[in-house]
């Protein structure tokens, strides 16, 4: 379907896309500027995604020509389609849900009753309503970002500056390679059986209601749909090889926040197991239980009517491989610079087919590095450092040093925490953090109102590392972000010269503050 | 009662400052450096707020001597006792019930139960846990920040250098006014019947359950308070003579905001009364009307059994005017300049004793600005520029230009929002803002999900102002606030390259990177 000359509105979007997704024999959806004919391309990005998207509407943006390509009938990727939209769906759920549990029949909250919270209603929710935020995608893109594309169409890489959709060949003096990445299913018997989930099949295969659920791995994925799926009721078990949050895939996190937090999913009934291997997946017809073998070298066999794997995700190299040969390093990712260039000049790799975290800022400031450096400008695009967050029914997020990194290469590290940073302090209804958030909790269950801590450079006076469990937060790490990392860094005084906005979910500022007159810093 | 060296723990200074609070004849509660004997401080701070607390702490730290001389027997002032902490404490339960009553037996929403939702069991809540804040306030004052107090003892200003309390003579080279404010009560007939309360008598005095409320005045304040009990199923009216959110008190208000906020309160079913006027509270024993002039000119009486008056705040300034003879401007307020000096040489005025806004970085600054140019320091304190905040059931937030403000100075103005900044855009179902902290509006009430924007400066390409209502924005304000508020302000260019954290309340970051690549901006 041709649809360059029709302003499709939110609604005609829609309805195309979920058409074009139900039938299999749907016809591709093209946005192609008809002049001029036959035309080389600055970049054809391969996967419309976060990066894909991004990268070719800067490139468009920039004033150069790109063309998405996608097999999908949208554009957006995987994020709203099955991945962060979702994910952030369920866990608002789970934070509500693990509220009115805390409170049920307190205060304003009825008496809970566990037959109303279910998984399988969630994920129709999330299905009924995903739609609207493809049309979306589509509409902003063609009409607000000017970019070409064609999609519902399955591309093929032909060479360096030829890939074919849809019947077509299309010509680009560069290629960029989003094509993602699909959940790690590890190599244990008894995976095909139904009752088998990842992130994925939950949203597109999820039938029934699950009443017990076992967890294989302990990737933030894990964490965070094991949170959402016990909140609900669903009793959850993660069998996780490495202590969570401890895994080599997160970095800096901070063992004050990962005790809270992990004991915070403990404190909910979720048995954690770490040091514990994953034996069989057992069942005969569906999913009956899961053997595991525990850190002592037991064996145990876990009941369950449920198992979702959360070992993270494996980049989509084949096609890239063995049509351009790229180079893949060790991990199983395509190499790339730090321009997104791969190792067949005029092809580049961004998002999750790359190295570093499969994040949502990767993707997109991969593929705007990408375009902006096939736009002729020279930019490097450095991910080494970044914020992160999780969720458990928790929001986690932090950024830089944690308290042992900075007390690993200096002598004197500050901390200011809350609850504070004093042994012996009677902290037993405590309400500490009393933060925006966990306002509720505060005054009536201080232990569940969350932790804060920030880690400060005694000699530079520079914040070196922030780290938060609450509510609220999430939004500034992304500014803490840049000022910590900013050539000057961020001193505690000009932190503590800030204006708050008081009562706030982390109270960095006005703590800072109360330190800042002191020439020689001291915790807090 | 001498605690300078005993080292009472959390439980121990609560059941102090209850004993305190309960006894009018409670002892004076002294933390008094012994040695030297007789000393000149190098300033006594009058009220051991928010301000005061924080400037002493701050001059402590500096190596000054402070001391703090409070009338209660807990620092912290009004904050944590009748102001921010109870307001933020309601605001949270507005937030939680507005949700209880969108999803009223919806997804794994029980039925909503009015009867079980109230304003006193939430005033009750907040009067048995206020008490862990004061201790902390008092401990960590004592023993983390190291500064001299008296409690519990009305001080009486004698003259420029000296103050007495507890029937004792303090002498300081400088005196520090932060003897806060209380709240605005109008010339109308009616306000001494019971039923008519203020924040401060609503947290002190509040013994019935309200059925019906009218709000008489219409700050945030009003707005807050009256967002809470309407939430609590008690029918709220607002009777306020300007347009909510277009007060004289409140700058750089957005109208595109304020029409979604205001309209969301309408939506909520609040009877909001602009251009109107109260006549008299009407009652016999009680509370039973309001008579209110309407905009046309007519009277209305309106049947309550509850009014709140949400007028504002005026300072304490008398006995600094009788004993100092400090001037007072137009507006009742102690004239400061930026440095807090009053008219009268050593006498400094903070927090809500000063012009500009009554709220907790203006009060907090001003303390540590007048402590650190007693201190030494040449220091100037502008509050003119500053982030803003308040709640309805919404977190509402925002910092710099409104789009009309920017286009009032310039030609070239951007606007990046959501919803998108496109007229005739079919916008019925839009889940945009698909924000965190909205998800389970955005899919299933989508015109519940919020509201957000960017002013761009077209030509500098700097940020001109931020605008957001939704959830979880707010301590990321902040942080915006210094990035444009800096010297070199904040480009879209810069705010489009940072991290994000996505899925994230406001999507400021990403959508500036979309229109980043354009040398010459357009909307979005």
């Amino acid at each position: 379907m041709d649809v360059r000359d029709r302003h499709l509105n939110l609604a005609e979007w829609n309805a195309l896309i979920e058409e074009s997704l139900a039938d299999p024999a749907s016809e591709p959806i093209l946005n192609l500027d008809p002049a001029p004919a036959d035309p080389v391309y600055d970049a054809v990005f391969v996967g419309g995604g976060a990066g894909g998207r991004f990268g070719a509407a800067y490139m468009r943006a920039m004033g150069g020509r790109p063309l998405i390509l996608d097999s999908w009938p949208f554009l957006g990727g995987s994020c709203p389609h099955q991945a962060c939209v979702p994910h952030h769906l369920f866990s608002e759920a789970a934070e509500e849900l693990d509220r009115m549990r805390w409170f049920s029949d307190e205060l304003f909250f009825p008496k809970f009753d566990p037959s109303r919270a279910g998984i399988l209603e969630m994920v129709r929710l999330f299905l009924a309503g995903r739609g609207s935020a493809h049309a979306f995608m589509n509409w902003q893109t063609k009409e607000q970002l000017d970019v070409e594309f064609v999609l519902n169409a399955r591309a093929t890489i032909v060479d360096r500056t030829t890939v074919t959709a849809a019947g077509r060949t299309f010509r680009a003096r560069n290629l960029v390679l989003g094509m993602g990445a699909r959940p790690v299913r590890p190599e244990i018997p008894g995976l095909d059986l139904p009752g088998v989930f990842d992130f994925v099949s939950l949203v597109e295969e999820l039938d029934y209601e699950p009443a017990r659920c076992v967890i294989i791995g302990g990737s933030k994925v894990a964490m965070e749909y094991g949170a959402f799926f016990h909140a609900t009721g669903c009793d959850t078990t993660i069998v996780s090889r490495s202590p969570l949050m401890r895994t080599k895939s997160l970095h800096h996190v901070d063992e004050d926040l990962r005790q809270y937090v992990v004991g915070g999913m403990r404190k909910r009934g979720m048995e954690i197991l770490e040091g514990a291997h994953p034996v069989s997946v057992n069942g005969d017809g569906a999913v009956r239980s899961v053997t595991v073998r525990l850190e002592s070298g037991e064996q145990r066999e876990i009941e369950t009517d449920f198992v979702f794997l959360g070992l993270g995700e494996r980049p989509n190299v084949a096609q890239a491989v063995a049509a351009l040969g790229v180079e893949v390093g060790p991990t199983g990712r395509v190499v790339a610079n730090r321009r997104m260039q791969t190792s067949v000049p005029g092809v580049y790799a961004i998002g999750d087919m790359i190295d570093g975290p499969m994040e949502m800022f990767k993707a997109r400031k991969s593929g705007v590095t990408a375009a902006r450096n096939i736009m002729g400008e020279d930019l490097e695009f450095d991910f080494t450092e970044f914020p992160d967050f999780l969720h458990t029914t928790y929001e986690v997020t932090w950024v830089g040093l944690t308290e042992a990194e900075a007390r690993a290469t200096r002598d004197d590290v500050i901390v200011i925490q809350m609850p504070p940073y004093v042994e012996g302090l009677d902290t037993p209804n405590l309400p500490l953090p009393c933060a925006e958030g966990t306002m509720l909790y505060a005054f009536s269950k201080p232990e569940l109102s969350g932790f804060q801590k920030l880690v400060v450079d005694g000699a530079t006076r520079k914040v070196l590392g922030a780290h938060h469990c609450g509510y609220g937060a999430k939004d500034a790490f992304q500014y803490l972000d840049h000022l910590i990392h900013r050539p000057e860094g961020l001193t505690i005084d000009e932190l503590g010269w800030m204006n708050e906005l008081f009562l706030n979910p982390e109270h960095f500022v006005q703590l800072s503050r109360l330190r800042a007159g002191k020439a020689r810093l001291t915790h807090l």
